[in-house]
């Protein structure tokens, strides 16, 4: 854990005053935070880099085209799913019971709806079902096998564990169970894998916020354990009197120190903006919990702010319809690509 | 929904300054909050009532003798489950499919430490698992099959449904399929039952918070839905900076407001006193997701609050060591007993 957390202002919103007439859409999606502190090579990251930008690319498509927040989260964490890179969905790592077991969510900043899935197998888009608890059912969060009766009345088709399960989460698995691990930090030897949970949050040109995020949870983690990700206020919030938040890591730490809602509160009781909510937030997180994550926040004006107490997060934005970015950032400087 | 929230100093110490010689333990329990509206008859609450005060007579006496917050309240919420009138371990109500399945949370206001379960069957007193889940597990939340195993390597002895299920629950669940409601009141022809969730805060003469939920849901809930009881930061939240708290209502508009942790951020980022935090935390929850519902609260002095805006609440406390109180608590007066 890095005791002084990294907090950064992702683009230029706050150096020059928001032209009224601009396009005021904002995305940003992460794909976990973690320790990928000895990786310089430009080779080994860039696939990562490459899909974020790829992401970006078709959720700017959404917003630029006058889409949802909602549909801008919930597309871009699906995405994030079907690439077995990250740690979700398709990639998901496998619990103490050898199994994929994913939690996902996704909220509206508009009227505070939300629905979550806990503990579910055999999705491949768990956001998507996510989604469906939002508009279908009278419940916020379903966990389960309840999770899975209600995907089979929706229609949404389960898949094998073999579709979502990659060769490289075996072996890492099997080496987590030798030596005993629960572990978000993943398998030291390749650095390229340690990235986890995904998310996304948006500002659409309505002013509307929406946050979505999912996760395959920690490597060899307890059957039936829910971690933060499906967890409002927690692992996702979006409000649009404040800021829409995704987090990431220790998903135990972040649930402890509410996290998201915590950096909400910070912006909406102490007028905070949002630079300084997620430095305060992360401070917080790093001293309260000793909390190892990270998070991504737009706030209503569609400025675009992370902060993680990790070694590294990976992440990327794209700020009042500008241009994308992405980066592997570290504490101590940036190796954006 | 009643619009306009009840918020009640529960005691007397906003009226006097604290001795700071006294005996400064303070704690509260509720039995619910719910829409008791016509009850007027003495003999029909007053099991409620008695049963209240039987458990904060033992609740007190572990304060007074130096026991901890989190023992006062785990004890406490473990004989609200036992007791069969409450919507709680024994006496719980029934899902969707006709079988009880349980949520529970405790809270360590020390250092933010906790422990719960979600979606659990054949476990007496869920309270007393989500405390192992806080001391002997890694994780915070355990969902339903993976909580059993975990509750099997505690030790913890299943029961029946049958030794769960009162007579009473099954009728009301009936009717309930029959009429195809999904519901916090319950059954509108039987007053005395519609009382739900269970939950203790307590402060100990250490000047530690602690706070636990527990309950049995929604009548006719979907299998596998998560309620607000076992959420850090929506049906419970102890922090030693600010409050503990217990929530009760419609689980989902809790989770949505994340409404313990909402509070709590009003002590804490606005300095509000914790009347000013539970009266502007209900009108939030009344006003921004049309919430049903009600909170009991104890801050850092040991001082007593609780506010819904259902139209009763059913609740008890002794503060800074004072004299047992119960009421059914109602949005225009009061018919304490």
């Amino acid at each position: 854990m890095t005791a002084v957390p990294a907090i950064t202002p992702c683009g230029a919103a706050n150096r020059y005053t928001i032209n009224p007439m601009a396009e005021r859409y904002s995305l940003m999606i992460h794909g976990g935070a973690g320790e990928l502190d000895r990786v310089r090579n430009g080779l080994k990251v860039r696939p990562y880099l490459n899909a974020l930008r790829r992401i970006l690319v078709r959720g700017k498509s959404i917003l630029k085209e006058g889409g949802t927040a909602l549909d801008a989260v919930e597309t871009c964490v699906a995405m994030l799913e079907d690439d077995p890179l990250f740690n979700a969905g398709r990639g998901s790592v496998l619990n103490a019971a050898g199994k994929v077991e994913m939690d996902a969510a996704i909220m509206d900043g508009r009227n505070l709806g939300a629905g979550a899935v806990a503990a579910v197998s055999g999705i491949a888009n768990p956001v998507k079902l996510a989604r469906r608890v939002l508009a279908c059912s009278e419940h916020v969060l379903l966990a389960g096998a309840g999770a899975l009766a209600f995907a089979s009345e929706q229609g949404i088709v389960t898949v094998a564990d073999d579709d979502l399960v990659t060769e490289f989460r075996r072996k890492q698995h099997e080496k987590a169970c030798k030596a005993g691990h629960v572990t978000l930090v993943q398998d030291p030897p390749v650095p390229e894998h340690r990235h986890g949970t995904v998310g996304a949050v948006a500002r659409d040109s309505e002013g509307n916020l929406a946050a979505a995020t999912s996760t395959g949870g920690l490597v060899n983690k307890r059957r039936g354990r829910v971690g933060d990700s499906p967890i409002i206020g927690a692992g996702v919030y979006a409000d649009n009197h404040s800021c829409a938040i995704s987090a990431t890591g220790y998903g135990e730490e972040i649930m402890r120190a509410v996290l998201a809602k915590h950096i909400a509160s910070l912006v909406e009781f102490r007028n905070l903006d949002i630079y300084a909510a997620a430095r305060d937030g992360m401070t917080y997180f790093a001293n309260r919990v000793q909390g190892r994550g990270g998070v991504i926040a737009i706030d209503r004006q569609g400025r675009c702010a992370s902060g993680f107490t990790t070694k590294t997060m990976i992440h990327g934005w794209l700020e009042l319809g500008g241009r994308i970015a992405v980066t592997i950032r570290r504490q101590a400087g940036n190796t954006s690509l």
